[in-house]
């Protein structure tokens, strides 16, 4: 009998492979007291050697499977194991205290770490702290007699157990082999999920036992659709899956077929389907899908992916690509949301017991406008070169949109004063993710051009519980009815003053959510660019004035979460 | 001509003295190498016999002035610097390195601190740290030739300037002198403002520059009416406060008139003025201000003052001290909010990188339900003695609110099946603080006894922005009509199902906001008990229903925060 483990799904399709787990062993050792110091320093000496070994071949797989840039972290790796400075201190650390190789590692490589660490402003010896550290887990395994897991080494086909992935993790693996992720930790919007669902690997997460029940080459069934994995499937269920699997396939082949079709529902609605970008490199994904807008993009990366600030002509350059590769198709760019949780090494934000109830988005931008004018120079220069539409993040109160909108006109009447050519009406919206802004919003729809709802931040705020807090993840209920109705009112305060009501959270492309939302009469649902053709073949499927009727049972009858996502569910059912 | 500071009006009342300056001078100073020795250890010893003076004075002023446990803290000062260990090291120390006095003294506190403050698990030691650190700023200052301030010697009327005020500072000083705070930091919520409207001194905070402006000695006039301070005013300002100091004094001595009054407005309609306590041995203030109510009796204090959890007969006995004291009248009990800021030493919580977000209250109660059934069966006895009513923080869901009376029912059914006598009828209800639950209050109202609107925590949601972050605190927004429209709704959501609908933030007793209450009918209002009887006061002059009308236009015509508190104030002024 296969063994079921259940968690939650956050990444469509069904995986069949062996287990690879990316899981460090136990690395634990005592200090101990020797008498052979040359035979101490032998195992030392081996230990380093197998370790140059290990890296010579990861280098290689990873210089050939990921390129040159991704490969150079080993080089770097490998000077540090020929560092006869670093090799002579534990060898006399093992001489003179009579202690096991070990311990004399720990004691040296602690002391360089710890230095290297303390260089705070010293981004490069940083990173050379990390590199000792992963340097010195190698060496000690080999000491210790246990096999480090090598992603960079994957060369079959696999499924990658781990507690959680971080970004690291999954720069070292060449993706081709992976067919699936199953983690303990993680939700619907975690790194890891939001990375499978890019990389279209099915994965499951936040099982909170993965790495204790499957072991290493363990035969696996994952199911991304539904959330669970099978562990030592027998052949039925093999073949039970692998059927699926081929349906799911076919299914998608359907899918691709819709690329250049309009998103309209059973009876005959139009809607966009859009999807989100995170930088301009994205944009391929996008148009490969047929997706009808870009209905997000997020401006950080030219933020984080630089030592300074990036200069208004990187940024005009950045739009321009996105807002041309578009072909004239609506490109909403959102104005810089750093603070929270992201933070910038050359701009000093303050310490804050809540960041997410802190000073970030546009509460930075109106505090500190050279950043925010820098920004919407690029943008509105942009706008000559395609239907780029800006949009502001984290408005509570219209004061706030008031004052942005106010500094984006007296950019714009600067650019036009000096001749340069911009966009006759370029449209100014706001994110909506913040409860009084949704409560408020018949206020807002008079003066914004657009909404587009952002549910991740506005299901934390509205239920007072941190999306990324495993302890209360309980409450991220998008299906619950207060949730619904805030939304509805957005949607409809937009409707009465003939403007667009959009969405851009995981929301807008959830398959029970979806339904909803074109009952609401939501114009645009913005995603990953993977989810833009199954929502646009499910809309196909759906007849709005039937779901109309459903969300007015689900706010005002349903009580719960569940309540409603059953409603739904036997209305998709039925 | 006088110069004004302004800021948050924060506590009520007028105060005209000298500044007494709650300010830590400059201690920084150089290393230096000496050449005389011994000329440098009589230096240290004058200082610690100077040190030592001060506390012997300090010491039997806080005795006189506070009591001997207030006193403790200065012997165990005293004791430290008696300490040859700790005096020899440093002489050591300078002999041997030959450097100054101020250098060897930090060089060797530093160290006692680092190995006390490292004993994590030790408070005893923890608090030792603090003291050293405490003793070694004395004996430094007057090495350096400069004064600390000593607020146990305040022995004359003063304004006391600060940059923020902590527990410890009050406590050293005797307040009958204190004729006003006026700090740098705080808002309406903060420690400051609300310890300052608990000993009723007016109180100015937020001014951001106080502790830059004041010098020692001057003289201050501080309007905790309006919020500012002038600094050197001339006699006629002096005069002209004087006389508003004597007319608030007059207006306070009509509120008092009104103790044994009900709380009923111009056209007639009942309210209930109640108060909001923290621990038992407040009541008394309760019964003093004539309030109907205890309207929050939060019971964090049973567990933060305290090396464990509090037992069952603990919690009972100051449950059933309130519900007696108060002589039937109702007592609103809360169960447990910790987390978020509240931490407790001896019930380790996760780490969370947005604690306001988090694991605390409900969320901690349903979780670990020994905790919770402990105290609900405290709760449950105590009921026979008063009319007690229990409350639940932080209902963000129907599930959550359904779970908790779960477990009450569950363990009212075992006292009254082992024969314990309880109340037939305990009122059970509901914090509403988080914005789901304001927007679903139609279906809350269904199933809860009561409602208590937490304004302090629904306007932090609402906004998402943190109260106790000065980076945002332009968004603590208590008049903006999309916070009115959400406590409307819980209000007309109660009454529909015969519900009472109570509010215990600072909002509940804010003079501009207890007119819009009344005009949506909410039916009690707690407050510190130093607010009751000038709200009740206010109550008599305000119509109801010219009020229900003046909310109806700033929900739906004003579009600020600003503009709703001019609207009320044109009203009050008409």
């Amino acid at each position: 009998m296969s063994k079921r483990i259940t968690g939650i799904a956050a990444s469509d399709g069904i995986g069949i492979a062996k287990a690879y787990r990316l899981v460090d062993p136990d690395l634990s050792f005592e200090k101990k007291s020797i008498t052979d110091a040359d035979a101490e320093i032998k195992r030392l000496e081996q230990a380093m050697s197998d370790s140059t070994d290990d890296l010579k071949v990861i280098r290689d797989k990873a210089a050939e499977n990921l390129g040159e840039s991704e490969a150079e972290v080993f080089d770097a790796h490998m000077t540090i194991l020929a560092d006869p400075e670093m090799t002579s201190q534990i060898e006399e650390l093992i001489k003179s205290q009579k202690i096991n190789a070990e311990e004399a590692l720990k004691e040296v490589t602690d002391q360089f770490i710890t230095i290297f660490e303390g260089m705070t402003d010293n981004k490069y010896m940083q990173e050379r702290a990390a590199d000792v550290k992963d340097v010195t887990k190698r060496v000690m395994s080999h000491l210790l007699g246990k096999s480090l897991p090598n992603p960079a080494l994957i060369n079959e086909p696999v499924i990658v157990i781990a507690h959680d992935l971080t970004p690291s993790d999954t720069a070292q693996m060449d993706t081709n082999y992976v067919k699936g992720f199953l983690t303990d930790l993680g939700g619907r919007t975690s790194h890891s999920a939001i990375m499978s669902r890019t990389l279209e690997i099915p994965a499951v997460v936040g099982t909170e036992q993965a790495t204790q029940t499957v072991q290493d080459g363990d035969t696996l069934v994952l199911n991304g659709l539904d959330g669970f994995a099978l562990v030592a499937p027998d052949a039925a269920e093999i073949a039970q899956y692998q059927e699926q699997a081929k349906r799911y396939a076919a299914e998608r082949a359907e899918w691709r077929k819709l690329k250049d079709a309009a998103s309209v529902s059973k009876d005959g609605k139009h809607f966009e389907v859009a999807a989100n970008i995170g930088t301009p490199d994205d944009i391929d994904a996008v148009v490969d899908a047929g997706a009808e807008a870009v209905g997000l993009f997020r401006t950080e990366f030219l933020y984080m992916n630089s030592d300074k600030l990036p200069s208004e002509d990187d940024q005009f350059e950045a739009y321009k690509k996105v807002a041309e590769a578009m072909h004239g198709k609506p490109v909403v760019i959102r104005t810089m949301d750093i603070g929270g949780d992201k933070h910038l090494p050359y701009l000093p934000l303050p310490e804050e017991m809540n960041p997410f109830l802190g000073y970030r988005a546009i509460r930075i931008s109106l505090d500190r406008q050279e950043i925010f004018r820098t920004q919407l120079r690029a943008l509105i220069r942009a706008s000559h070169y395609g239907e780029i539409r800006i949009m502001f993040p984290m408005i509570a109160t219209l004061d706030e949109f008031r004052a942005a909108k106010q500094v984006f006109s007296e950019e714009k009447a600067k650019l036009v004063a000096d001749g340069v050519p911009v966009a006759d009406d370029i449209k100014l919206g706001m994110m909506v993710e913040i409860p009084a802004s949704a409560v408020f919003a018949d206020q807002f729809a008079k003066e914004v051009d657009f909404f587009s709802i952002g549910t991740n931040d506005l299901i934390q705020y509205t239920f007072a519980a941190d999306r990324g807090n495993e302890h209360v993840s309980y409450l991220y209920q998008p299906y619950n009815p207060a949730l619904l109705r805030l939304i509805k009112n957005v949607i409809d305060a937009a409707h009465k003053e003939g403007k667009i009501a959009a969405m851009c959270g995981e929301m807008a492309g959830d398959q029970v959510a979806v339904p909803l939302l074109m009952g609401m009469g939501l114009d645009e649902y913005s995603m990953s660019a993977t989810s833009v053709l199954r929502v646009r073949s499910q809309m196909k499927h759906l007849d709005t004035t039937d779901w109309a009727q459903v969300v007015d049972e689900a706010i005002t009858t349903c009580q719960t979460n569940e309540e409603v996502k059953a409603l739904v569910e036997k209305h998709l059912q039925a």
